[in-house]
């Protein structure tokens, strides 16, 4: 295309973007309008793509950082002929691939949800990070960012990283219209302001009036020629731009043009470009960059003897190595706590598959998420405590559909003298409140080595909670522990209670289970490693048999294990007498023995907790 | 002191931090001794401070963003006379007000939690905020980070915000030392690298060889008469500095000495120099800078009739209008969505108390948490699924025992055609399961002015949901709702179960009964606007009285409503058979009523399974 039909191409872009909004009758034209000829010219000269294979391993990608400006991708699409016009105008309606903000479980050609902003850049990191470091492929990363989301941190996290990794392969593409929602962004058309600071944090930088397509043109060309580093192109534009009624007005953001028939009128009318995306280079047919398939080698599993005394965070890491040598396609990054999660064991075997992401949470799982967007699997661990940081981006890689393994390490009051700001005891309500996801706590080094092998061929987001503790090893290498299933350690047919346990209060359950049988009361001990899902048919039987239920874990009371509990009997069956023991109180620092028995979770806890219950007493 | 008195105290400071983690058996005594020149200048020549009133209104204010240096904070305590030398060696022990990482709780003059990197600067921007803008007061702001948790965006969203008020009240301290946990930083010993970013983000910058106390404090001096624009000071120190075995090595973080007893002797052993830090200037006994005590005017909250049609997000935009009126202690922070969240209401009435803080939710957390310790009643408000952005914080601000107001908008599947980015779906869970917390979610206007006010008055962490759209106004205007309460909307003596609702399900509830009724089914309707603490005695009752519950809940099933209720159910005592309806599908786009029915938590799905419920059949 010349530039009088890359003019015309913005300007058709703007108008889809406005019919596509006024037929949903909501949506963000005003946001498209400023960045359509900046896609017009990425898509047009640029960008390299096979719309009919996504998964085309030499195929650029593409991430609207501003998910909001979901009508332009849209209106894209259509003039690259991947969607037609009728579909455009399903924008927002039920049943449509076409939401308010894109997703990859819809829409084939999207690589991450966006909607949640300061997220696109930083995964767009990860996807740049894998094409270079992991698959030697030639293919180039584009984001096309706000301005107004330059002010989340997430957003400097992932400048320092793709700076630090020198991904020359990625171009963040700044619309900077100057106007936010409410209102003008802190540096509204400042464009050094913005420049300034991605110098500093190590980009090239290219300062362009975005509504001239000519010099859009050539600061691609710029950010492709440049080498060692990442290219921010930081585009002056107009939100609204070519409606006088809206155009650079405050107000109008995230509202559908008032008179979208005259608007139309204004900007020239519908037209019906169609784009010729370039195809990616090579045939793709090797696919020799993309992650090899499954297994590349036997995997041997680390294995303990019953007795010995192993932290689960140790057995986490030399699995995780384990799991390298098995599977070439297993990656593993950590926030600079490598030492501690262990996941130091994975970056000393395979340092080339080992991403440090230093003490940048969100950037972590952003990488995460890219690189499994990829068909990577990557691993990405911290204290549970700090995965918190990260949630917002685990939220929006399960509205993704991304496939991520997260490990945390530090649960609970259990770490001891270092206290509660290090102590993951919201985690496991954070984590089971994600969509579709997995949560594992294992007890013992056996059972943690076949959870972080298992749970790399699960669906959606998996969550394994690991201990900084040494404990003893209870199963043998050999046994089994498929996710959703649990163990019954203690049973007989004259059980008057269940003690539910997971991770550090299993041995404080048998121990208690111990003590009530020299009471004579017998008591069932439930080692309930799969949190979510949860085993409904072990309970049952459990509740059925016993009649009532201790629930113990080093956790808040809210959302973790008792509440994981009691969803087996959801479902309007008769629910057993039970009692949950929690952390309630706010530890200091203090031994893990002392903190144990401080949250009321330790063995005597529990024994106390069931003498009440079998009496049929209330629990304090 | 003189130069050669400050060595000598950065010596003492050394030294009493490795006895206090050779006396505990852990700690970080590296971290505290690269820092140790650098507390002692400030503390001896130019903090202003009275330990024995730690309120005093024009104290100078010092956070310790690199928590785990706490043995440099205590031993300089020690030095000012605050703590004595029996105390310093009761670091990390059970009970010990010395915890591993400071926090406010147990230590008066501690002014938030720290153990979170990347969170002291931001709490720091607000308390320097706070005196700037809200007090007029000239205290100053002197926050000592690390080099490696300069990792975290939120430094920097932390640094724009700093830079973007003008607030050269406020230092940052970096003690450089190169090292982190696992090994170096990225940018090791290159102050720098450091200081361009700094310096783009609007700061001064001083570089600074943090072992030379004359230099220290001259960097001082210079950040005191840096005028219109925080100052950052790169100090080059080196971790375990003046011990050989440990300083500048790697591998020696948290960790005691190997040979405490060598190393103290290496640093010339124990000294008992003491600081006489600097009064703060002003008597402080017309505090006239600090926030005006409690009411200031009658509280007018606005009205409403019932059947009127209104948002809940835009009662609480009216009453905290309302509220500020009443109490100038109230101050309100929003992340750039005021016109959604409705806290432009506030902003239009009180722009001396508004702060925009842009699209950084951390950042805007941590202001808050800032402003609270300074004695202000702080409102945060962004939608409801971005406050899982600042998750992080929260946790840390229920460890600081911080009083602090959070609301989030736009919640559950009832936003409609946005989409699941934007849809608040786990902030119960997550608001649930911080310490302390309490949780409410009002159905209609008249009940949520109420609890907008009456929120102010609670401990710990308050959280507020509301919704996007319009909902009738069912309660009359002088009704009231305390914490912890509930209503009973139906009941008769002939109720066959209950439906227990909060939000946008109020009304779902009731023509659901209504649906019921027709069919010779009494209902009883709960509409549980009190989450957390949840109203024990009414669900009791209803579960006695009728035998079984329906929850439902415009959120994930986990965490949120239906585990609530459970909470009722959870000290022994027979448990009322019940079906937990919630989001358990992944929403597209479509209208508020498509959403409901999908997710199956309208009206009709609601009747159904109480049908089945009272049938005593599964609920599938």
């Amino acid at each position: 295309m010349n530039t009088g039909e890359l003019v015309e191409l913005g300007q058709q872009l703007r108008v889809d973007s406005v019919r596509a909004a006024a037929a949903a009758g909501s949506g963000h034209p005003t946001s498209s309008m400023s960045a359509a000829d900046l896609t017009a010219v990425l898509f047009a000269r640029h960008f390299r793509y096979d719309f009919d294979r996504p998964d085309h391993p030499g195929n650029d990608r593409f991430v609207l950082s501003k998910g909001h400006a979901s009508p332009l991708m849209y209106a894209t699409y259509k003039a690259a002929g991947a969607i037609d016009d009728e579909e455009l105008l399903t924008f927002r309606k039920d049943g449509s691939r076409l939401e308010g903000h894109p997703t990859p479980r819809r829409l084939p050609w999207v690589e991450t949800a966006t909607g949640s902003l300061g997220q696109g850049l930083p995964v767009g990191v990860g996807i740049a990070l894998a094409g270079k470091r992991l698959e030697s492929a030639d293919y180039r990363v584009w984001v096309l960012c706000g301005d107004s989301e330059l002010a989340e941190g997430s957003v400097w996290e992932a400048a320092e990283h793709a700076a630090y990794e020198h991904l020359d392969n990625l171009t963040a593409i700044v619309d900077v219209n100057r106007l936010g929602q409410r209102g003008p962004t802190r540096h509204g058309h400042d464009l050094d302001a913005h420049a300034r600071r991605f110098q500093a944090f190590g980009w090239h930088t290219v300062e362009v009036d975005g509504h001239d397509v000519d010099a859009v043109d050539r600061a691609y060309g710029e950010a492709l020629s440049t080498k060692g580093q990442p290219t921010a192109i930081l585009a002056r534009t107009l939100k609204g731009k070519g409606v006088e009624a809206v155009q650079d007005r405050e107000g109008l953001h995230g509202k559908p043009l008032p008179e979208a028939e005259d608007a139309i009128a204004e900007l020239g009318g519908p037209r019906d470009l169609r784009i010729r995306v370039h195809a990616p280079s090579g045939s793709g047919a090797s696919a020799a960059g993309a992650p090899p398939a499954g297994s590349t080698a036997p995997l041997e599993l680390p294995r303990w003897d019953k007795g010995e005394e192993v932290a689960t965070r140790n057995a986490f890491g030399e699995a995780l190595a384990a799991l390298g040598t098995a599977r070439g396609d297993v990656v593993a990054l950590d926030g600079e706590v490598g030492d501690s999660t262990r996941a130091e064991f994975f970056a000393k075997e395979h340092p080339e598959r080992y991403f440090e992401c230093y003490i940048a949470e969100q950037q972590m799982v952003a990488a995460a998420v890219g690189m499994a967007a990829r068909g990577w699997v990557p691993y990405a661990s911290t204290f549970a405590a700090f995965l918190t940081r990260a949630h917002d981006f685990v939220r929006m890689a399960s509205i993704s559909g991304s496939r991520l393994n997260l490990v945390g390490s530090h649960a609970g009051v259990a770490i001891g003298q270092d206290g509660p700001s290090q102590m993951g005891l919201e985690d496991l309500a954070m984590m089971r409140a994600v969509h579709g996801s997995t949560v594992l706590y294992p007890c013992d080094a056996n059972q943690t080595a076949r959870l972080v092998a298992g749970m790399a061929g699960l669906d959606g987001i998996r969550y394994l909670r690991t201990s900084r503790g040494e404990s003893p090893v209870i199963y043998g290498p050999d046994e089994e522990f498929p996710v959703g299933g649990s163990k019954v350690l203690r049973s007989s047919d004259r059980d008057r209670l269940t003690l539910v346990a997971a991770g550090v209060t299993v041995p404080e359950a048998l121990a208690a289970a111990d003590a009530l049988a020299q009471e004579g009361i017998a008591a069932r001990v439930i080692d309930l490693y799969s949190v979510k899902p949860v085993d409904r048919e072990t309970l049952r039987t459990a509740a059925e048999e016993t009649g009532c239920l201790v629930t113990v874990e080093d956790h808040r009371p809210e959302g973790g294990l008792g509440d994981a509990v009691l969803d087996a009997f959801a479902d309007g069956r008769p629910v057993p007498r039970l009692v949950r023991l929690a952390v309630r109180n706010m530890p200091g620092s203090a031994s893990p023995d002392e903190q144990l028995r401080a949250a009321g979770i330790d063995a005597e806890s529990i024994a106390a907790a069931g003498r009440l219950l079998v009496e049929e007493a209330i629990v304090p």
